[in-house]
């Protein structure tokens, strides 16, 4: 999905919400359990949640880490889940939530693995990059056209502080991130992934990326302030994706389950479109 | 395996020697790849990869990215080689060089899907994780007896120089990342990537670490010297895993491969076996 249809999408929907399925298996509505397989489980799931939350949603945000624990039926069930978002009539921009990267040569796997075309592998228009590894570890992942790379710079774990807030001659190590790796993509493949917990740094942030998109998680149950994101970090193409997971996707454990996502999506929908409409 | 146990077979082998499964589909000899399901070829070659070299050969270390390339298909190829090498009399230590770290509730699953008991999901000895979102995406994967995180400390590739090279009041900061996540685990459950190619840091590595065991890409097809980092890297306890990929698995795509891959792990355990007997 290009930058431009991206657009479109948050501006028709008035909405930057990106729904977080970190689908994991035991916390799945227990009817829904006791009737499937763990596959079928968490690709029934899915597709209520999807069903229930897209006139909301410009987004969704698969982790992998919740598949890859339950083995070759966890894959399948999100191999699944993203051709089920593919077969829909209202587009959706999917990222999958990997947080990879490798030297050069092995990055190039990684991101055919999830930029490829779906022949052999899930069709996602984005995935999650950590940066540790450097330019030709993030390279590969800049050449597949319509389709991203979302570089952690300031995650919204406690652990941040341990290395992304070091300071040095240029600023934070989060800074230094940012301002070296915007030379090696654009705009228009490009995303950074900045942690809702610490919004007052979404500022400097801005100082060094304004134009770019940025994917924020840590709204709601992880406590960052939606507001405060949607002032600082809002620009003319939208360029916000507000992820929520464990609020919406698991907001009831009963059989309204997909009624509870529903309604705390469009909760989150509003707020976003009373911003957007004051701001357009 | 603990650390006893691995330092058992260094010593009894007399070699530090990792073998990279690196299993590209395109780049495994053809008659094997015509007689065979990718799924099958993938397996096939590693098994025959296996019985030659496991004489000379300490760990095994298949790359993620090159299995999650094939989709399920590769998944399948990667755990049935995972459960081969478990079937086996020999012990080896087993890597799943993933590359993973996410928060802490997320990096939990991972720690599941890769370091758990076998059920749904490889029984690996020990995950290659990545510092950039600090303690609580690492602690995770130290909480299982007997396994391993290793942590990316100083990688062996071009963009090593982007961040981990960067100065800082306290050092670089791949010497950061040593000095604040060596204290997060011990020297049973935490090792270090440190890439060959850069031999003369390994000194400062070892002022920092110097009882962990060092996981060394970047022998051979990269152009690291092994005897500098088998002056440099080893202890007591042996303390290194030297890895090497392409230039034992690929070193011939006739059918001659399986031998070809021999003579090449038995000409690198050689020049190890000489270090130690000079070295005990």
């Amino acid at each position: 999905m290009t930058r431009q249809e991206l657009t479109n999408i948050i501006f028709t929907k008035k909405s930057v919400l990106c729904v977080g399925l970190d689908s994991e298996l035991s916390k799945i509505p227990a009817h829904i359990r006791d009737n499937n397989s763990p596959e079928d489980a968490v690709f029934e799931f899915n597709k209520a949640i999807i069903d229930a939350t897209l006139p909301f949603t410009v987004a969704y945000k698969p982790n992998l880490a919740f598949y890859e624990a339950m083995g070759l039926p966890g894959m399948s069930a999100l191999y699944r889940t993203v051709a089920y978002i593919r077969s829909l009539n209202e587009p959706a921009f999917v990222i999958a939530d990997a947080k990879r990267a490798d030297i050069g040569n092995t990055s190039r796997l990684y991101a055919t693995a999830f930029l490829g075309n779906g022949t052999t592998s899930p069709n996602f228009d984005a995935i999650t990059v950590a940066p540790y590894m450097g330019i030709d570890s993030v390279s590969p992942f800049l050449g597949f056209e319509g389709k991203w790379a979302i570089l952690l710079a300031l995650t919204s774990n406690p652990g941040a502080n341990d290395f992304q807030m070091i300071q040095n001659a240029d600023g934070q190590l989060f800074e230094k991130v940012l301002q070296q790796s915007k030379t090696w993509g654009s705009e228009e493949n490009l995303m950074y992934v900045v942690g809702a917990t610490r919004a007052e740094m979404l500022k400097k942030v801005r100082s060094i990326v304004p134009n770019h998109f940025l994917l924020i998680p840590g709204v709601g149950t992880q406590g960052g302030d939606m507001n405060e994101v949607l002032k600082n970090g809002w620009n003319n193409s939208g360029g916000l994706l507000i992820n929520a997971s464990r609020s919406i996707i698991f907001a009831s454990a009963g059989n309204d389950f997909a009624l509870a996502a529903k309604a705390e999506a469009q909760k989150m929908q509003k707020e976003m479109e009373d911003f957007i409409n004051q701001n357009i």
